[in-house]
């Protein structure tokens, strides 16, 4: 259950202090060119310390690639690749050692296994995700060959909202505030809450959306792989992900006759005048944009005093040391990309074997 | 793809007007007395023409077991089943031959394999769900005999919602109204909704709540097969489902020192005070009940005048005929229990597997 | 367990005894054309009572679809098929409800699943080839397009052995005898020990081979999925199979020197002067002929005294009844064809992932 | 594809030109002590340049472990390991780039992926199996605990073969000679066999015999995932098969009365007289013991000249450089007790699902 995809396949490994983080790729094609530039700048977003709003340990995260890459080139073999672990400070975790910390998995993961790496956070760690990235960044490359963009940007932090829809932001600003929302009032307010709410050794939650731009019809795959389910699963396969809608999702007060999306013909291409479907139809992209929401609830390790018992099941107290995210949304965006940069890959792949005999 | 679950597995087949619904049950263990009385039951619930404000179809809906069930138990071997299809009214699509309906799954299917089953939907209809309540009526029956109960009900229609949460709620209540809602007020309110989308030929959608009691800690498989993750992948596998959240999913506004579940000790028994986390922590169940809300768009056949295109891409009218649903939500209630309990089943036996060298 | 296939996945249900057997293809892509009279012709070279040397049972075995199919074409959703049983003779069986018949899997099933359907060998009786005949059935047609051809023979029967290579016999003789051996002579050799084999209440076993032409180059997955796994994997799901060999196999006594499949190009076209690789390189087809055999032990249901236990643990004495085949290849023949088509199917849709960036 | 096992699944990637070997093992049970030293010692029983009838290549191959073990022990985590290569001479490959090696895996890649990387063989080279070394281990110790072993030998090289069956011979001798053959006698036959093809640059096949005791009755699922049928795949997934058999196999000149095992009650124990079934009758174990044989082929590379032709299609000659082995069988033992190691590991894990209502 550490492997995800059906046709692309990432397995990944390792435990935030262990001696390292990585994973296999295994059903890349041949033929993708690899851009390690490119990937290594895909983690670095990702990685921890790289603003004053996300936590200031410095970990390099440097991917070593292990096999399947010849001449920059995948070979169509499995793609192994190591992230060495280092700076990590144990001993912060020392007082964690028998005690289970509130809406961690610090309980749920001693009573599956018996036995816990509790440095950490071990597996449960959000650490795990960088292999996720690679593999994203590897998918991305794939997809730049297909004409294919995913772009995931932080839509809401607490109360603070994004008004528009996707399309009414330019996706270049992203990437020029901390806390990756195209919205640059917005962003300002988001970091000044996340400065606040950081201040009191508190966290806080939000919303990331997703947008796939240049997906080809027909990827998805009914009845149970319905490409929604898919980017679902991949979506809440994510550390503090709590909720995934896609489309009009929850927002569910209208009539048929006001949210169907209407075909026409433009100059030869089937398109529709509205979007409410999210991209996708009976499972099965249809060529329009794809977009989607993931909720994140605010990270559970708070700098604050608290209650909860040990595995002794005595009553105690705990107060967390470390450095950790106050908000974990800007260092999600690329993760939300990677997962879904993937699912999106694997399906391509899948569609191939439906055109096999057309 | 049209493959559910690891273990306990659903493999379904058949279109709207072919000749049958079934499948095939595998990995379902040996030993789980069998209700048939129960299970036609389940079927029933989810049969349409059952009240008023479901569709008028009239469909008997019966089920032949055909395999995996010797003295009244199923044996571990695969369990076929069969529903034959009548009361097709195949001529009432002829109209629908060539056009893409808007919102239906016509457009994608058509590109995605060339091939359309256009009769009732073919195998993008709801009809095929048929086969999940077949599935999901062994898994509660299995469930049963470990004390896991899986119950849903309709917690929103429109702009009608219930207030309070599902612990505020008489479960016994719900199947006392034909919109499934235990809040009999609500429940008046929601039926004279579907009842005035109704008459104009419009549909409406909603929110189904679903909640699991019981679970054991342990079921749930970090990293990719997080328990909420295979929930959300059920759920978003049915039709018309746009959104999945457990727990308190989108309602991101809040600090981490508010929604942390803090832990105790009742007696020897661990709980939690609170209970955001939704009965899972980093993707493990932990005891506590699990809950998580449904959204489903409105149905996109409506009885009036829209625009479209057909196959050689040519704007056209439409006017669907037929007996439809203005609201799936109440006989969507059996389909999220259905695939809740067979997510759940499936994770149980997984868990079996942790427990090996323990 | 009861799914055979990674792209073209057959999963098969029913006991000998039950109401059916039947099965449900998934992934078969859309377009091939649905030859009803090829399907059943493929039922009736395996079904009981075709000839003298094969069991008295008449079984009609006539299949039904019910999905999947549409105006004489698949769609590409999955094919539901099922086969009524009947004439069965349960009753001949019932002596059998508390033994352990020797060599069968009586004991196995009872240890493994605490209960066992004992009519007729249940799950573990070779009628249940019959859902795979019928996915066999499918694959040869869509390989049929694609020019590939799969045909299958006995080779062996007990001490009689057919003394050519494969490519020293005219297939088209293979039907013109009950035996399906296309030498005349060890034909009949073979057909007359078959019948002194069973006037003696007696069973025997032997060797078919298979060959499959017109495969492509590139057919196969290192390192776990390799092409001749598959076939393996695929042969020794059959019952009564205790072994298989490609190429050269058991053969072991030469030199690499003697035995090396030395390449050359026959105006454009690469190919090897000899082929002990059996067609498969490094686990991928080369485009050379595959071919492989298969032993098959002496069926366990023999018509004398024999001594065994019961559940009980009690010693006690046993007499089958029934009506049984005396040697199995015969009928085996077309199974083996089954196999190798669903296995050469499936790794050739499995190669169009491959190709998806070349 | 490189992806082996069900619930216990080994995922391998590397080249043997590469920057290394690795793997992770995924669903693993927690709490297996892992001893290094054991492990490690696997490693060298199938490490190069281990005598004087091996390779002399010098390869160290030290696995370092990166996850899901702590404190000694195994946590449920996926188990990354990697093993660096070096002593690699690359060079000695380079007049291979363009060049076709006689049944070699040179073309069949080349023709798959587009894309071939020549050094070593590259990932068709047999030096990935030491992933599945590491893998077979953990599974070793892991069946140790449940007092199940398996044990391989050399029974065959050339024309050289052990005349009794395995419970003939004394399995401490196994290991006391370099040939791995418990028959001192012939494993000095089989040396000197070696060491004459060696002399000459040639290469010699041979056959393999494994045996499992100690397996619980009831491992085995029924219909596609025999266990015979898994060890089969397994070990026709090792480079250079070209044959499994199990039970007596090939050996088919036998009646039905003489070859089936008769059941006895063993002071309550069941247990056959003969095993003709080679322990597994329906696709189940039995209790007894399992015992199997494959066949293997002479390596293909010979430091002989050879005629073959190149990317071009034009033909040329070769001569290998390089060290190679002239037999593997010896190297391939513990290969062969890996592969049966993880299959029946993996069939362990599964049966418990079986019992999980029992």
């Amino acid at each position: 259950m550490n492997t995800f995809g059906n046709i692309f396949r990432l397995t990944s490994y390792g435990e935030s202090h262990g001696a390292a983080i990585g994973g296999v790729l295994d059903g890349c094609p041949a033929g993708i060119v690899v851009d390690m530039d490119f990937i290594q700048n895909e983690l670095n977003r990702r990685r921890p310390g790289q603003s004053k709003i996300t936590t200031p340990r410095k970990e390099s995260d440097e991917v070593e690639f292990l096999s399947g890459i010849y001449d920059g080139k995948t070979t169509g073999t499995p793609i192994g690749f190591i992230i060495r672990n280092n700076n990590q400070h144990s001993s912060d975790y020392d007082n964690l050692k028998d005690i289970y910390r509130p809406s961690h998995a610090d309980y749920t993961y001693t009573q599956k296994y018996g036995i816990r790496d509790h440095r950490g956070g071990g597996r449960s760690s959000a650490r795990e995700t960088i292999a996720r990235c690679v593999g994203g960044a590897l998918a991305k490359l794939a997809l730049k060959q297909l004409n294919i963009e995913v772009t995931a940007y932080t839509s809401q932090v607490g109360h603070i909202k994004v008004e528009k829809a996707y399309n009414g932001y330019d996706f270049s600003l992203i990437e020029s505030t901390p806390v990756r929302c195209p919205d640059p009032e917005k962003a300002v307010e988001m970091i000044s809450l996340i400065e606040e709410v950081k201040s009191k050794g508190d966290t806080i939650g939000g919303v990331i959306t997703c947008v796939v731009t240049g997906t080809p019809v027909g990827l998805g795959e009914p009845v149970f792989g319905k490409l929604h389910a898919a980017l679902g699963s991949a979506m809440l396969g994510i550390n503090a992900v709590k909720g995934f809608e896609y489309g009009d999702g929850f927002d569910v007060n209208h009539r048929g006759s006001e949210v169907n999306d209407v075909f026409y013909n433009d100059n030869g291409q089937v398109k529709t005048h509205t979007n409410h479907s999210g991209g996708i139809q009976g499972g099965i992209s249809n060529g329009q944009d794809i977009y989607f929401r993931v909720a994140f609830k605010p990270v559970a390790t708070i700098l604050m005093h608290q209650e909860t018992i040990n595995k002794e099941g005595e009553h105690t107290d705990l107060k967390a040391r470390g450095r950790h995210d106050a908000c974990v949304l800007p260092r999600a965006v690329p993760i939300v990309e990677a997962m879904a940069a993937m699912t999106i890959l694997d399906y391509y792949l899948l569609s191939k074997v439906n055109k096999a005999f057309l």
